[in-house]
């Protein structure tokens, strides 16, 4: 059941490395602390590999990448892979530009990911060299629909297989992949899009999930996935007239925060293909 | 109407490139969304191109800048204006610093900006060479006030012609003027100074306006700053017994995510000079 | 009386220079913001001695802290130490890694520090160059609890006495040293680990506090980490059901703006050692 994933979470507190976006930062840290985690940034080349050797997880989000936080990203990663701890990518903005695409592209070569997480068009871009990306969010022609599923999850599947990593692809419909069997998830809201990082926040919520389940991984990122979107389920919920998207922030944090194993039981909406 | 202007944001869906310091740049962020827009982030010099080149506006702001983004700022400016995208400059701390100051004037001379907007410390050092900035604060003597309206309108407008820029000066009365025409805006409240960054939020905001009102850009600049001091109106109207500053910061976002035309040419209070 | 000093930071608004991590630093802006102080953010070498100057005070925090702005917080804090500014220092992380702990210790060998604060493993790094670090939080182990307390409050004067600075050390039992003299603080609650950021807020806070009663730095410290605390304990009383960390930590911002002279001496719990 997925709920035991985030009582593992809640029991180990996995404190969580994040080389991450200056945007989104403070809500990473804030949602990492919710669910039960705890969080410490560095990018710092001379930094990073002392930081995410005392550390059980490793988060890299390309989002405002720079010279510096790239080489960061490199020895964080490397260091990691040898210490056998969780690494997770989330390819901000893979398409939207050369640099992007192409440290996300060699990050994928030369470090092995135990998750990779991102929209379908920083996933596409990723597996195929193309697709189209719309700054940070994904392309509507590239949408996890209905009428897509079938292809999507075969492709899910297969680029988990050619990676060895779980892929998490999200949008309005979720896929949460390895190599044999894919959770289709229908937690969450469309107003989400409307709060800048939630994918940032997921990200790293998810790295914390999969460092305290390491025996479950998919499972763990895809229970990450529905607490999510089951925080902002709850978190509409509770909104009221005049409340807008600064608001909506909020509630979803405060709902991640008070989840709890039967609440994620009972409202995860997910098949497994 | 100004109304028109907002919903031209909500029917366009400008995707900004920001180029922004690290206080505010999640409130930046969430005030795009809030408004229609959509926020993309990028400093790195071998990044801004390609992001700038994707977007439809280009907002640059000075606050914590440092030599690598300053690197960026002149490239994606240049990139920017050679693909006729709008482009607004807000010379954060301009005067406090030797480095501020050079930069905002380097950046006026080089770029053609469609917009500047600051406080009147801020555009007095860009327009004279002088002025004093108490830090990212307007100095008192600098204040626009029903006292000294008719010189200011006057400097506005005579700046405005000098730059070809629509200029902006924000503070207790509002001044957006070109060469011929000033709105002079009476929206807002005092309070919205004890928020961080509410002239950011403005400044990305205004970006994703102009961008999306493109043979409207004085009137488009104008409408950012009703909307913005009317959501800081409106947002008061909800405060709470115990509520201070950081609800604050909440509920003038929320009210700008939920700003239509008709409360916004309601509320919003001006005049033409 | 506490209380006298807050009454001067509002009447003073003491300008702040910040060198302080991306992670919190929105958080520390608003803090100063509503405590009564005045807020500005420098991190590049060729801008901060500049900055500093117009300041009243400097707030050094090392975390993600990189090659750029490490020389940024010495030259700031030369400048400062030259101009008799008040300056402080958090050494977010100290003994998580190396280039942290050696940053950390350098500064409090080349700079003179009005105020040290940090969590107990942060200063026992400081102090001994030992103790362990979990990440950013204080490791349970080196805990200041009744038990330990006589022998903490030695260790903190010895450090205040050793350093020639006031010595703060923050936990679930506050200690703010000088040589003689050790507020015992009982103010806060244990939920405030569970908000990233309340350590740094604190010490925006603090320099703020202590610029603005020069001849009463000790008092000033320990005004600050009552107030942090107090306003930790009257956010929590306005929490509502379904609330968590990120309401929480709007409500205790709240609390501080909101704070004045008398709520602050009658809820100031703390015994003198």
């Amino acid at each position: 059941m997925l709920g035991k994933c985030i009582d593992n979470v809640r029991k180990n507190v996995p404190l969580v490395h994040n080389i991450t976006n200056y945007v989104t930062v403070n809500d990473v840290a804030n949602v990492l602390l919710a669910c039960g985690g705890s969080p410490i940034m560095s990018d710092e080349p001379d930094d990073v590999e002392d930081i995410t050797t005392i550390c059980g997880g490793l988060n890299i989000n390309i989002g405002t990448l720079n010279k510096s936080s790239i080489e960061g990203m490199f020895l964080a990663g490397k260091k990691a892979n040898e210490l056998g701890h969780v690494v997770l990518l989330d390819p901000v903005g893979a398409g939207a530009s050369k640099l992007r695409t192409d440290t996300a592209v060699k990050l994928l070569n030369e470090i092995k990911f135990d998750v990779v997480r991102g929209n379908i068009s920083e996933i596409k871009t990723l597996a195929l060299g193309s697709g189209t990306t719309k700054g940070v969010d994904a392309d509507v022609a590239d949408a996890v629909t209905e009428e897509t599923l079938d292809s999507s999850v075969a492709f899910v599947k297969s680029l988990a297989e050619k990676t060895g990593s779980v892929v998490a692809v999200t949008g309005a419909i979720d896929l949460v992949a390895d190599a044999d069997k894919c959770y289709v998830i229908r937690n969450g809201r469309a107003e989400m899009g409307k709060i800048t990082g939630t994918g940032c926040q997921l990200s790293g919520m998810m790295t914390a999930f999969v460092a305290a389940n390491p025996d479950a991984k998919l499972e763990a990122a895809a229970a990450a996935v529905c607490t999510m979107g089951l925080a902002g389920e709850i978190g509409w919920s509770r909104m009221q007239e005049g409340d807008g998207n600064s608001t909506y922030r909020n509630r979803i944090i405060d709902a991640i925060f008070n989840m709890d194993a039967a609440t994620l039981d009972e409202g995860a909406k997910f098949e497994i293909r």
